[in-house]
């Protein structure tokens, strides 16, 4: 029998649909600790990302499980990648500025670049920065700036911070106001956000 | 026998210790888990926030141990409270603004709020809210817009978006640029820095 769902969810779910931008997204780079990435899907929801990508190489499929006690999961599509060449390739075919985090000379402030340009962002392992056969397909270089001792963030901080600069100025733009989904696409994204 | 400093290390400390907002700092309002205050931390020491306080009634202090890897605990200064009331006297004494995290109408958006001023923020957790003795003290809600079908952010994500939104205000009025602490007060930070 199916579960009965409210008006007042309809509701929120369509409003949620129509405000998740299909062109900002990120990509999780080897990141282990399945509670960041539980964390990092938390934000990705909070601010309007439809889905992400999942480059696992060096390690598992992060295991999300049913401890996540926020559940972000299920609002938040994923596709799995193997490939760095067929994945960037088919991101910059979507006519998508690709950035990861980094700091060399080049890397720019998170402030100073332009999100409301279509948009990946790869996000890695705090430590061991990004994977060697991603970064050679991506120069472009972002960086939060730190005024402390310590210097590195933990990487479901540093992608909470990065998708708030990408909201604030989408924001601005009133990008949220206008659904990047077509009709066809939400309304067969509602028939089954109604049933999760 | 006292441990060697490289003059590289001084130079570190000196730069981080001339940018530290003395006038900018969070209440950290019984959050019980040590994980998320040693995050809240590390992004004060990212931002420059010089000390914070801990507002602790039907929790435990956090023990924040040995386990924090970044140990940005070493360079926040902390100060216990109980007395809530003594507390806030206190920090608007010192012409502070004081701001909580809330939903109500008159609450703001993290982005309107100015924080160029000197600005304490309370932080609580985010199931539980702001502790009553001290929400009835305090008025001024402010909140970041969430676009999703998740209803709160972890506190320690919550810090962070809110302490880079102070930082973007800051940096942009060069209050990064001038020192806060008065040049004796340098001088006491640095010799005890020095030796951490």
């Amino acid at each position: 029998m199916p579960r009965q769902i409210t008006e007042e969810r309809k509701e929120r779910i369509n409003k949620v649909l129509s405000r998740r931008q299909k062109d900002l997204t990120l990509v999780m780079d080897n990141i282990w600790d399945p509670h960041n990435v539980s964390a990092v899907l938390r934000s990705c929801d909070a601010f309007g990302v439809a889905g992400v990508h999942l480059y696992y190489t060096d390690s598992q499929w992060p295991d999300l499980g049913k401890k996540t006690s926020a559940s972000a999961k299920k609002w938040i599509a994923r596709t799995e990648h193997t490939d760095a060449a067929a994945m960037v390739g088919d991101l910059r075919a979507q006519g998508m500025q690709i950035l990861r985090t980094g700091f060399s000379e080049r890397a720019r402030r998170v402030m100073d670049v332009d999100f409301t340009r279509p948009t990946a962002i790869i996000l890695s392992n705090e430590h061991r920065g990004t994977s060697p056969g991603l970064a050679e397909l991506v120069q472009d270089e972002i960086y939060i700036p730190m005024q402390g001792m310590v210097q590195s963030f933990n990487v479901s901080v540093a992608a909470a911070i990065i998708l708030y600069q990408a909201f604030i100025q989408r924001d601005k733009a009133g990008m949220y106001d206008v659904p990047t989904f077509s009709g066809e696409e939400l309304d067969r994204l509602k028939t089954e956000w109604y049933t999760r």
